[in-house]
């Protein structure tokens, strides 16, 4: 098709006029379809109905003789340590500490005890720390800016690239000694489905800070989250606690990972992997902080999934469900879109999002009127620190959830909104 | 028999005699005991096993529909709002939040909120308050007090009596604005199992506090782990949530509750509830903290405990395993220490701990001969804040965890090394 920008004003608002009876078609069909939310579909959910049923037959003892169901083993059984070691590719499994199924919660309370304590290499508690700042890559994952919005950081957005954030800018912004932190989600960014290179992950572990306690925040979230099962189209970074130390910043990075998209969304164990100074810090506050994390379900989950080779067969039946959604929306958005120039997109090999950039400007519009047409997205800006997307461009698809027959016609209204708002765009200027 | 008090020297040392010749029949057991730790016992434990085993053949739709196993539902499912409401006597679910499984994890949450962002009606976060104090009733449960002592509070021991801390005490202390705060275990205090009676309670929630954005926090811990089914045999406390409501302090309060001793020590559900402020006011950090508890153990809970009829027959059969250990512990109690005046205790009705008053100056000297001869007892001291109580007498004896045969033991060598220590003590003088 011919791009939209090329186009004279009779032929824009001759597509203008095609697409406008497409919309009324759409309107038409009362629909009511959400495309906003990165949740698992409950066929995937169902794979791990019967992670429960068996233990109180198979009994409640862990590997070393103790009793899930009473207290003890604060920090987590050890051979839930060891898979999530594996999982993350650290070298041991002494310094995880396993939480309950939110990482998001094991990030929050982490910069908690920063803003309160301090880091042990801390000059003084990160509450105490004027103007202090944080390192946003962008577009982003909404929930991380805002636990660092509400902690009073200022939200630095950094440009990332389909190799990570772009190390030039990142470490100039060190060199500010209030930057105290960054968050990166390595493998398969959300949204937009990026791989750090193995380059850019060395430069995070040994450029310069300026502040002693600077700490990469490493949510490792979709590391096994792969839409293929060919090795030549996955995703993979290298262990960054292992290229932390080697480069003499051993303290550098506190790593997260989760099974809320292995099991259930809502149920899932957790873990947060640091080096250990930064863990025995970390696990000396949170042993005042609680009795510890839901043993039975670290059990529970270590027996339906034991070992890497049975996580890597349960994510290759996810992928089966995934893949087909995933390429159903990229092919509606190549057929409708390329050529148009009205929105450029990523095709990402894992994670759980597609991102679409539209015409800078039409953002906003876009969703409205998917809204108008009763399909719901996650609101423009949203993958932007203070939801504000400076180029109003930036759209996060998530078709993990719908059925393909909803995502068919969602993506098809998405993509005729892109369109006409492209053409509107252009005409009005 | 007849108090060492009022024996002259030479029956002390024939007593002292006696009890030398015991030990050393002690010593040749090699005994390994521990009473340490308020455990639940493993067949207690055991009543919870089969929680989980129908989970996916009932399938994990709550009451309202929303699938348990994906995102959603972040504060909790309404019908385990409902349970807690009734367990705690609260007038309405409205404000009440599900976590996992350690209420003391939404204590020091709740605290850590305080320290970073202030109350809702605080003139600045707690963490910039200079000289920050903490009322703890003693003696008092050793994890509370690390908690306050953790955030930098100067911990301030409040003589706690039969029916609850010394008010006449409290009320003067709360007069100064650097006291934000006070722990309580309304109903069976830990370690005396003492009840605060509803004088008191109406006395906390009306007194005029100095800092206006004081806090109680109410560790409702024990509140249906009642020993004896007669109801005149049970602690009863009012609903603090109402009286502060009803004295015009409604943010006054947050309260606490658990299942850890009602189904898995390790794998709980609890709650924080608070009045509408205050639960607004934690909910929306919360909700920028976590992605929710685990509400498949929610709905485990809820099917397994339906109701407060359902929780009380569950609850009666743990009075049924803990009984026999606590009269026991009593019993011998009794009869090797009855007027001799080395040691007093509280007759508990429920919770999970009997607290024995040695001779002052002893406390130590018991642990340290019961550790000799193999027999583990929590440390000397651990009821007071910082580990120090001045009168070096009150020892925390929990019978939960050891059977009756080792209960029968452990306790047996605890009274003689209390009387042996009493008239060492006495004899030194």
């Amino acid at each position: 098709m011919k791009s939209f920008k090329e186009m004279s004003k009779e032929e824009l608002l001759e597509q203008k006029a095609q697409l406008e009876k497409r919309v009324e078609e759409f309107k038409a069909m009362n629909l009511s379809l959400n495309m906003t939310r990165g949740k698992p579909a409950p066929n995937q959910l169902s794979m791990s109905d019967d992670m429960y049923t068996d233990l109180s037959k198979e009994g409640f003892k862990a590997e070393d003789g103790s009793d899930t169901r009473n207290y003890g083993v604060a920090t987590g059984l050890p051979e839930v340590k060891k898979l999530f070691a594996e999982v993350i590719g650290a070298r041991n499994a002494d310094n995880i500490f396993i939480g309950n199924g939110s990482s998001l919660n094991l990030m929050f309370d982490t910069i908690m005890r920063a803003m309160v304590f301090g880091e042990h290499d801390s000059p003084k508690p990160w509450s105490q720390v004027e103007g202090r700042k944080w390192l946003c890559p962008v577009p982003g994952y909404d929930r991380h800016f805002k636990v660092t919005e509400t902690c009073g950081f200022e939200l630095i957005p950094v440009p990332l690239k389909e190799d990570g954030p772009d190390m030039d800018i990142v470490e100039k912004l060190v060199k500010d000694p209030t930057v105290l932190g960054m968050w990166n989600v390595p493998c398969y960014t959300n949204p937009d489905g990026y791989v750090y290179s193995e380059e850019v992950c060395k430069r995070l572990a040994s450029m310069k800070t300026a502040a002693p306690d600077f700490r990469l925040f490493w949510d490792n979230a979709y590391c096994v989250h792969h839409l293929y099962s060919e090795e030549s189209k996955q995703g993979r970074i290298p262990d960054i606690l292992g290229l932390c130390e080697d480069a003499g910043n051993p303290s550098r990075v506190y790593e997260f990972a989760s099974s809320s998209k292995v099991t259930f969304a809502s149920a899932g164990i957790s873990c947060l992997a640091a080096n250990e100074e930064n863990y025995k810090y970390a696990v000396k506050i949170i042993g005042v902080q609680t009795i510890g994390s839901n043993k039975v379900n670290q059990l529970a989950h270590v027996r339906f999934i034991p070992n890497l080779d049975a996580l890597k067969a349960h994510m290759a039946k996810h992928a089966e469900i995934l893949r087909p959604k995933f390429e159903l929306t990229l092919d509606i958005l190549e057929k409708e879109l390329t050529g148009t120039d009205a929105a450029s997109w990523h095709k990402p090999l894992g994670g759980y999002f597609i991102s679409v950039y539209t015409l800078p400007g039409t953002a906003k519009a876009v969703i409205a009127k998917c809204n108008e047409l009763g399909v719901a997205f996650t609101p423009a800006g949203a993958t932007y620190p203070y939801g504000n997307d400076p180029d109003d461009s930036n759209i996060r698809v998530a078709p993990s959830f719908p059925s393909l027959e909803d995502i068919n016609k969602a993506v098809e209204v998405f993509a005729v909104c892109v369109k006409l708002s492209a053409v509107e765009k252009l005409l009005s200027v």
